[in-house]
């Protein structure tokens, strides 16, 4: 190709380069928080985001000094596999990974697989041959699939928002346990005590884990759920209408609907009103995924569950780095997160209860 | 690092390497037809990706033989730049470019610039200084934004659903006016008379296109468009709602109503369903996106605009090719379409009409 050369840039540093670490010992806040606030992405308070920048801007520290802060020709790189995009997961979670890998200046090589294993063979042959130093796969949580095969190098992988058929692999998932738990914690503390719960296929992972933390919490406080109170069908709103007819038929008393999906929820909260049931009123509804252009636009909102996957991408990319062999870029890990140097397993991270309208706890002003 | 060497690997090929053009004369179908069944991507018929698939096993040709048949060592690298994946549509138009580039074995890099300007200039910095020989920018069609600043380099720069104040740019963008006239066209084919346009906010180049497209359409139909009929507002449910309040306080008759947006579409058959107004019986409804979440659970499910975003992006690929110095990447493009050798300016993309039964052109079974 006959292309000019770029010209070389060196810049004049002073003795020590400035580190976002020393931005953030100034500041008084973690790595992570410096690293946010200077991106503008992830969830920081407005003020701790304006004091974060204050001082970096005191210390003349530019966000792009934190790649520069790695010692020697920085080449560092990350393969982004992408399985399976259809689903609208995927968005915050790469977002998230991009953001922890961004921020640190770090080049990122996407590819989306398509779930097709010839396709994923030849891109990770690829990135292979580009030596990058790290892969992450996100997407394609339904079905656990086998590890990457990484032709015999050595580089660490992180499954972020996917499932691995492998224990010596690292995955990081949704604690879908610990969110079951919680919503059922918070509608029985509002004083509801007959439940059902409307969910998605039998056998997703997912929707048995909610369900067992939903049923072992409502256990705790001494209420049965019923098997015929467990509906699962679709993620759709087609099934939450269904749902419901199956459910009043009978006439039996209910006064919470936990719902596996906020489309679940949306035609949960349809069907109800159609029948004149009042939401939250005679009943109270929970959604799932926080998926903000339904739960947000259900009458009455939907109050649901944050799965927190940008935070999740975000981690991703932390532990990718904890896992690093160069110690430069491993120091670039947010060591305020605790289990980001596990080495193998399922890290499940907790998920949020986003309240609305539709549990009773808050009423439209 | 103390990385092994990767093996490099040669493979043995006949005198001539096989190229897609190859399968595609072969099976009397165009290259981006191949390169959509193999890929398993792309919208095509069941019995075409049947066919192409048989007639490539046949030569024994596998897609990275694709990559292969550049000759030399190929160093084709392209920078992919998302400047906002907030809004959905990205998705779509970033799995259209990486269908276009991962067929053809080219590498990615990706970076999210979360319209941020010096995060971009360090991302453009860093992808110039990485030599790639060709830049793709996507999203952010809210505002037209400058140009790249590819400091002083000369590489060909395609914006795929973003708008750029340069005349010297390629952009792809929706034929959004064409969109419009399609929705008038349509409804007065059904016999449709009296119409309502309920949209987003005013200022978007989006809403003025689709608005001037419909009224033309409208007026070469005889049929005026009263300006109090036009109502811009949000692109959200509620403001579908809010929209039908005040179009059907006048009381003033009215039988179709072209909404600009799904999530419009969706609340302004909600507010009309609460209200005893039949749809599409009394007024029949046209949404726009596709989003089908929305509009397959919409009651009933929405006739709606579908931009073909993915192949929008596909197509960006496509142009990336043609305009690439390299003669064996341009042989890479397809053919078939016309227009991607244009050089500059905006280039408008058919949009089409996804018939369900809001417009009554169909009935339920």
């Amino acid at each position: 190709m006959d292309r000019k050369h770029l010209p070389r840039r060196q810049s004049i540093k002073p003795s020590r380069a400035l580190t976002i670490r020393d931005v953030a010992k100034a500041a008084g806040v973690s790595v992570s928080t410096v690293s946010k606030a200077l991106n503008g992405n992830g969830q920081l308070r407005e003020e701790t985001r304006t004091a974060v920048r204050s001082v970096a801007e005191r210390l003349r520290f530019r966000p792009n000094e934190m790649a520069r802060s790695l010692p020697g020709p920085r080449t560092f790189t990350v393969g982004l596999i992408s399985i399976d995009r259809k689903g609208r997961f995927s968005i915050p979670v790469l977002d998230g990974v991009e953001d922890a890998l961004g921020v640190a200046g770090i080049s990122v090589f996407l590819c989306n697989t398509a779930n097709n294993p010839e396709r994923e063979r030849q891109h990770v042959h690829s990135m292979l041959a580009k030596r990058v130093d790290g892969i992450i796969v996100t997407g394609g949580r339904a079905v656990a699939r086998p590890p990457l095969d990484l032709e015999g190098e050595d580089i660490p992988v992180v499954y972020a928002f996917a499932r691995v058929d492998d224990p010596d692999s690292l995955c990081l998932l949704p604690d879908d346990r610990g969110a079951g738990a919680g919503v059922a914690r918070h509608l029985v503390g509002l004083g509801r005590r007959r439940f059902a719960h409307v969910t998605g296929p039998a056998d997703a992972e997912a929707v048995r884990d909610r369900r067992e933390g939903f049923e072992a919490m409502l256990a705790e406080h001494g209420i049965a759920l019923a098997r015929e109170r467990v509906l699962t069908g679709s993620w759709s709103e087609a099934w939450g209408h269904a749902a419901v007819e199956r459910l009043l038929a009978p006439g039996a008393p209910l006064d919470a609907i936990f719902c596996g999906s906020d489309q679940i929820a949306r035609g949960v909260v349809d069907a109800l009103r159609d029948r004149g049931v009042r939401v939250p009123d005679d009943v109270a509804i929970v959604g799932f995924d926080n998926w903000e252009p339904f739960a947000e636009a259900s009458r009455p909102p939907l109050t649901t569950i944050d799965m927190n996957l940008h935070e999740l991408g975000r981690n991703a990319g932390m532990c990718l780095f904890a896992r690093a062999r160069d110690p430069a870029v491993r120091a670039l890990a947010d060591h305020a997160l605790p289990d980001q140097r596990t080495k193998a397993g399922v890290l499940r991270l907790p998920c949020s209860l986003v309240i609305r309208e539709s549990c009773g706890a808050v009423r439209a002003e």
